[in-house]
């Protein structure tokens, strides 16, 4: 069992982010990506801590679940991103607000949902036999021997129609391509929170497989290179798919 | 052309909303639900006008467009249901908020473009064969005529599937389903223009087809019968499907 001494004096490196970790540094998971854009958004200092893909067991032993990102703020240890996310909201109400009110937070949840049982499991369907490879070797194992099982076959079967799975994320993202020709941000004239949800979700995939499918001129791929690019180029902070046009 | 006398002393009257009747006074268009909610949200009082479905001249006389709902406030037309409801938010600021701010209304646009081009297409595909008949029956060939061309087959083989779209419009919601799990509704506590949004699409399924395909015991039934009785029943001013079940 891991434990953290906290304390005012030592306010602003309480907080600790447990994350998981791939080949060469990389960081391909979606939900870390939104929680690392909101501690930016919020300007909270926090020490990253990584776990290896197959590494469930520390996080178990953390947070008495398998899924991370994972927060430790003092003693407090919150999972699942959008408790996180409402846990920074709620802890450091003086910084920039992740969800611009009441009705912002809550019309995001809907957000955070349709991200997570729609665009997510779209770009999986893409992705996952390529996304293997983000991973250290030790781990591809593990992810394909879990994978696999959850999915009833073989990665690369899962996978196999791409111009259909393509064609199924595009669709499922008409609707934000017309909103961000309405507004550059889901947020309005600035990101909220609702903005790095989705953000994670295309992150993961630009950084999980080789192709940016996303094309040069949509209003989804200006917004995600903006984003990208926002908190000193935070998006690009680790490794693209070891396949991916250097 | 139609003109309209306003001035402060008949204010509470200035406004008018034109929408589209079906038969027996049946109102089965999402859209004009939508705005007929943000009304009653704001307790505005309106004039409300019908032209007939077919009847896209009168519409086009007063708006250059063809779309309803249209309303006139005072001098001032407004056409298309999200710039009504922002007109509404604007012009009556003191009375009960439609977005609760600025990132509710910026979140709401997404949940708006999520609801046209993603459900209510879905909801279109399952129920457009029995739709037509909550039309006026001289209506039916303009309906027919207009809705085949645009499919490229009839509505019978449009339809044809049912099971596959039924499944589709399921699969839709379930992000709307998980929501509802955890707030009672798409705006928190209590109900927003977003939850207007995709109750309407919901309202054009119910009253659209003779059968009512969101399960009893699901959140998002327990949502939708909830907003059906809200304002004095609003839900439930006009007929059911000709075919529905008594």
């Amino acid at each position: 069992m891991l434990s953290f001494k906290s304390g005012p004096e030592n306010e602003a490196m309480s907080l600790v982010m447990y994350e998981r970790i791939g080949s060469d540094g990389r960081r391909p998971s979606p939900f870390s990506w939104r929680i690392r854009y909101a501690l930016a958004h919020k300007d909270i200092p926090v020490e990253f801590r990584t776990v290896r893909f197959a590494d469930v067991e520390t996080i178990r032993e953390l947070s008495g679940q398998e899924k991370v990102p994972v927060i430790t703020d003092s003693e407090k240890v919150v999972y699942d991103s959008w408790n996180i996310a409402v846990h920074l909201e709620e802890a450091f109400p003086n910084q920039p607000s992740l969800f611009g009110g009441v009705a912002g937070r809550a019309h995001a949840r809907l957000v955070n949902h349709w991200s997570d049982t729609t665009l997510g499991p779209a770009i999986r369907r893409l992705i996952s036999s390529a996304f293997i490879l983000c991973l250290a070797p030790e781990d591809r194992d593990y992810f394909r021997r879990s994978r696999e099982a959850a999915f009833g076959c073989t990665l690369e079967e899962y996978c196999a129609e791409r111009p259909r799975w393509l064609a199924q994320v595009l669709a499922v993202i008409a609707p934000l391509e017309i909103t961000l020709r309405e507004q550059p941000y889901i947020g309005g004239m600035s990101a909220t929170y609702a903005d790095y949800i989705v953000f994670s979700a295309l992150q993961y995939a630009r950084l999980g497989c080789p192709e940016d499918f996303i094309e040069q001129g949509t209003a989804v791929r200006g917004w995600r290179d903006r984003l990208t690019d926002a908190f000193n180029g935070l998006g690009n902070l680790y490794p693209l798919h070891p396949q991916a046009a250097a």
